[in-house]
């Protein structure tokens, strides 16, 4: 019995054939490329499962990781801006064409659904996910369960609102979201800010600098980037805080790009939050993602084995 | 069947005999008077209990809000700063005065119960519920499962920080919390600012201001008492707008003194927090309890069904 995970990004497809104890037996890739529109997209989606498909054993479910906003319910794709996507019914696409069943989650929660099940979330009933990319996405298990919203757009931990007369504008158009103050975008518009003020900053062409540049040059111990980053790890503190409070976890999961900064990034995160929490009672570790790269395909995974399998398995 | 209900206040104690539909068929209050001790608290929790016991019915379970932290699982007071408890294992002592099982949980989740169960959140599967009152408490249902936490600390929704670096000191030690922007505290400290910033203000003793007397100013055309409860209602509007995008429910409840401001009190928050959804699919309404002073009580039951009913009833 097999199941197939697909992880939808704005960049890469990656699909795998996983058994349900999160081995992964074969893989494929292919690029993205959403400006070719969702009939192309939709085609190298198939294309990659065709190539992971079994040959000689059933498939059970196949779960997908797309970005949101999304209806887990029915599988539709409301409106994911990397994509370019308006209402595209993913899961009943691929249900149709391989006829089996087929879930679709927010990539998000599912990550946190994978560290959850396979990573570095196993034998945790309540914690907390986060991925610290380009933008802050959330996942949340709470009570065992996957917090998912009445209408699956829960644990958008990135648009709690930490500065909220002062805080620059979020892309969701709020003002001083976390995501406004500590993602990638936000740790490169600083680096922006300080050039334009006139601070001495390391980077050659300053209006193209990234967050990796930025963790790069504090890592180097350039005072600039220091502060920059120093800012991005106190808000992600106060947003883990207020996160304890709510959701009182056992852990604290942080992925994405931006935690690629080194060792020093997350102990001022971690730092911070503990500075933050109202009673020690609160602290939880705060650890790295366990399972990197494939953290989007495991998550894909455990939900097809945990909605998917609720359906009928049909051979094909 | 009967159950009994307790609502341990730092003013007032209530208990009540209910049936498991939200019936009740006796009330008795206590005064409190925590500064008598722990035993003297006890012995009138006993009292109150003892004059609504059925005389003729067997008691499932006695279930207790009380003010928090408490551990929900073994029904220990571990600090309430209003009654002055530290460590007192209240489920324990109940049980061994009475002979049946008792639960201990803390009284605004349980509020959040209790309106799920026969108030204004029947049918939600998905709901917030504030209480703002001298501090902000809230709880959480959230697929249906009543948000405690892993140790029983969660649902602490007063204590989200909105304003990380400029805000005020709450009084659980982190600035900027919403606790400290929107609660009736907050709304006294503004109002007593104001007085100190020589604003013209409306109250006789402006050292002694309520918020209740700032509500009813502002409900007077007062224009400080106006632009103060404006405040509270902007932070109240923005911080459920991050639980809307946290938890994703189909409907927020208000409770607590503060909200027997006006109708235009209410109008305000819900501007606010429509203002501040990421998209309009994350709106919900905004309404007030519908269970009144009785939410404690009705919460305690509900807790007492829900957690009480698994251990067997005992006659007595």
């Amino acid at each position: 019995m097999a199941y197939i995970a697909v992880d939808l990004g704005g960049t890469n497809i990656r699909a795998a054939r996983c058994d349900g104890e999160g081995r992964i037996a074969a893989r494929a890739h292919r690029p993205t490329r959403p400006e070719e529109g969702v009939e192309a997209v939709i085609a190298r989606i198939a294309e990659a499962i065709r190539e992971v498909w079994p040959a000689d054993e059933p498939v059970v479910a196949i779960g997908v990781g797309a970005p949101g906003p999304l209806d887990p319910e029915t599988g539709v794709v409301l409106a994911a801006p990397n994509l370019g996507w308006e209402n595209v019914p993913l899961a009943e696409r691929l249900r149709t064409l391989f006829g089996v069943p087929c879930v679709v989650g927010n990539d998000a929660n599912l990550a946190a659904l994978g560290e959850w099940a396979y990573g570095a979330g196993r034998g945790h009933r309540h914690l907390v996910y986060l991925t610290i990319s380009t933008g802050i996405g959330g996942g949340v298990i709470t009570h065992g369960v996957l917090l998912e919203g009445a209408r699956g757009l829960g644990a958008e931990l990135g648009h709690i609102v930490v500065e909220a007369r002062e805080g620059p504008r979020c892309g969701c158009g709020q003002t001083g979201c976390l995501e406004a103050m500590a993602s990638g975008r936000a740790i490169a518009r600083m680096a922006r800010e300080a050039w334009a003020r006139g601070e001495p900053v390391p980077w050659p062409d300053p209006a193209a600098v990234t967050a990796a540049d930025v963790a790069a040059a504090a890592a180097h111990g350039d005072p600039v980037a220091e502060a920059i980053m120093d800012q991005a790890a106190f808000y992600l503190g106060v947003g883990i805080a207020s996160f304890w409070h709510i959701f009182n976890p056992t852990l604290v999961i942080l992925g994405g790009g931006v935690m690629r900064a080194g060792d020093w990034f997350l102990e001022k995160i971690q730092a911070y939050a503990r500075a933050r929490a109202m009673t020690p009672d609160y602290i939880t570790p705060i650890v790295r993602t366990a399972l990197g790269e494939d953290v989007g395909l495991l998550g894909a995974l455990a939900y097809a084995r945990m909605r998917g399998a609720a359906e009928a398995p049909i051979s094909s």
